[in-house]
């Protein structure tokens, strides 16, 4: 007999189906016995009498005929609510272990650690999931945002071979007789690549050995990233980062409404055209609103950030907001400094609700400039050759922009720690197991 | 002025324009001066008079007015070989420094070691990029196959923190004061998730530190893998795996003929159903129509992928022949074995124009069972805790397949090597730039 899914239970009043899924939760009332059936389009509540003892968690399958329920036993907060499957035989084919915790909950409500030790099983729970739902929208809408303009999705390498900006942070791989590292960043391919494809993004892995155990810090991050040649100014870039984080924002509000509604949250509300404003200029904006003189800082601080999304609120109706023009001299090597005021650069960061999401801005694409600069930056040009090489022969103006999967689905789900945005976080104390645990 | 995109010249016959681009080919009559340029959307011939030097794969912009070709000097080659421009004004954007080989040709004709030296300036090749345009469209379809059947694309881990099966072939990362690896499957990642999403894909890096030079063995490769449950046998796995590899044939025929053609040939030619055979079957029917009696071999040789392939032409029309059921023993601990014949197991290899295109098959799923055949395979279980995890609390009936896009992208295309086919390929000698060269 074929499967039918949860999700199409309704369809099938009065017929006898076959039902393949996990036992969520098992009600024993002496002879009759409910289970609620989880599959991956849905739960249904299915009763039976006499059943096997059935533990939660167990691999089943259920025979048996889906009826109509009474109108006053609907239950109207699941899709299947109109019906129940009337078990006829069950067939236990992996039967589950007794569970560390209860899973029967809609939230599970356990600390982090217990949640990432027993991964397997709490992902399977329903506001779990939901997370990887939005980071599978984001993901997915980044890719066609940028696909419909002509953008060529390439993949970076992971492992390099020199490390261009010192190295502190960076993690060191045996290569053979060799040493090699593991990429922070596909910054210098996709620019390479512009003088190649003319636009390119990737999504791939970067990797970051920041000795630093905070709610914002992973060593393995899916790193989103854009690229594109032929531009004017930064404002074509800011503008293209614009268009593929509404997409983005459009596509979460439309395809995650009900996992947007298990956090409680919306995505953030976003005027026509976001705001953008000079650091210089936001710092401004902060003396004035409050009193606190940051104006020769060189970053904005957390409560900077927050500050300048309440002005972009309360004047422009966003929770989003494009900072510029950063002191070229803190900022890497190969950005472009501006032509009216260069020790400002035509960086950009976009704010989100608060904090930082995206990063972009112009790059220089002068092979000479390109080269000063690099001295200037102490980068020794052994190290970015085929980079280089890129410049050397012909490099359109360009620029780009990168945001990390994890911490935007973080910051649009309102989450307290990144890594429960991460299937299989790892960071300092744990690569999926914990590794104080283990011989060093 | 508004750039104007190479390929939309032929809408503006008669009109001034401003391209963008680089000056693929300049040949100078004297006072006239041709120059070919290219952008991302094609190549078209520009004709001057009196114009400043420019050196081949300079990014120059050009302005000036699309003029008709007469009749007998139309190009038909191109899509713009209607019209041309007439320069009235050049600016050189960047310079090209004097390039090392000629790039004004259709086929470069370059050793590998040169193609990969160059590789910001060898890709800008037509040739060269159609490799990558069909490799992107691979991977896209890939995508797309699996979503229109309810898989969930994840993110595999890179990093992880023990090795399962012996470990002389994997890369170390120092984690830390840890010892870590660079992962070589995401196949126990892509099987728990069965438990939580019954159907997942991935498209993650994998890394091999096999120390061999061949052409078909690269270190970093972009590994395309799917896995799904509640199957019943092998069997749902293979026609999955047939729907995905035939609907990729067919996005690449369609999308990508122009590429497929500069190499001079078509997608595979497959049958409706591609032909399956055990691999004692397949071992009959080459001893039968060669003599050669491999019949006790546990994997097909080279010449024997060949032979079986010339079989499904003559006997199926087909280019694409699976081979299923290979002696348990040899094949990892989680293979199931059939049922009726347990020495063999229920795994498949998809053998495409003769040498393998893609491995899958069905997974063990009893936890007892598994455990079992983790101690017969010498695999410590604290090795593989999360993934034992997830069959301890219920694991549907499983199985999945799994491809490298460089492979395939080789098979499709017929290249000689597989490095061709990875933008920055990765092997014992090279990262990037040549290891023999580094201090190590």
């Amino acid at each position: 007999m074929k499967r039918t899914l949860v999700a199409d239970t309704p369809q099938e009043v009065d017929k006898q189906v076959l039902l393949k899924g996990w036992a969520q939760t098992i009600r024993d009332h002496g002879k009759i016995t409910f289970v609620d059936l989880r599959d991956r389009s849905g739960t249904i509540q299915c009763v039976g009498q006499n059943l096997p003892k059935i533990t939660p968690e167990s691999v089943i399958y259920l025979h048996g005929k889906v009826v109509k329920r009474p109108e006053k036993l609907i239950n109207h907060d699941i899709p299947t609510g109109t019906v129940e499957l009337q078990i006829e035989k069950v067939e236990i084919v992996n039967a589950a272990a007794e569970l560390p915790f209860d899973m029967g909950k809609a939230d599970l409500d356990l600390e982090l650690p217990t949640l990432l030790d027993y991964r397997s099983l709490t992902l399977r729970n329903k506001k779990q999931q939901s997370i990887f739902k939005v980071q599978t929208t984001v993901i997915d809408a980044f890719r066609r945002a940028l696909q419909s303009k002509d953008f060529m999705e390439f993949q970076a390498p992971s492992i390099i071979s020199a490390i261009p900006e010192g190295g502190s942070e960076v993690f060191k791989v045996k290569y053979f007789e060799h040493q090699a590292f593991l990429s922070q960043s596909p910054q210098l391919y996709k620019s390479l690549l512009v003088s190649v494809f003319e636009r390119v993004f990737s999504v791939n892995k970067v990797f970051r050995a920041e000795p630093s155990v905070t709610t914002r810090h992973l060593t393995e991050v899916v790193s989103l990233d854009a690229e594109m040649g032929f531009i004017e100014s930064y404002l074509e870039v800011r503008d293209m980062a614009e268009y593929v984080i509404k997409f983005i924002l459009k596509e979460v509000a439309e395809k995650c409404s009900e996992e947007l509604a298990l956090f409680g949250t919306t995505v953030p509300q976003v005027s026509d055209k976001i705001p953008t404003l000079k650091l210089r200029e936001a710092q401004q904006i902060i003396f004035e609103r409050t009193g606190r003189d940051v104006r020769k800082e060189k970053d904005p601080s957390p409560e900077d950030e927050r500050e300048i999304t309440k002005w972009a609120m309360e004047t422009h109706n966003s929770e989003l907001v494009f900072i510029s023009h950063y002191p070229t001299q803190y900022r890497p090597f190969y950005t472009y400094p501006d032509d009216d005021d260069p020790e400002y650069n035509q960086g950009f960061d976009l704010i989100g609700r608060g904090t930082e999401w995206m990063t972009g801005g112009r790059r220089l694409d002068n092979y000479q400039t390109l080269l000063e600069h690099a001295e200037k930056w102490n980068i020794n040009p052994e190290h970015i050759e085929l980079y280089l090489q890129a410049f050397r022969y012909g490099m359109p103006p360009l620029g780009g922009f990168a945001f990390g999967a994890e911490r935007i689905t973080m910051h649009i789900l309102g989450l307290k720690n990144v890594r429960e945005a991460s299937l299989f976080p790892r960071d300092m104390e744990r690569v999926d197991v914990r590794l104080s645990a283990k011989s060093k």
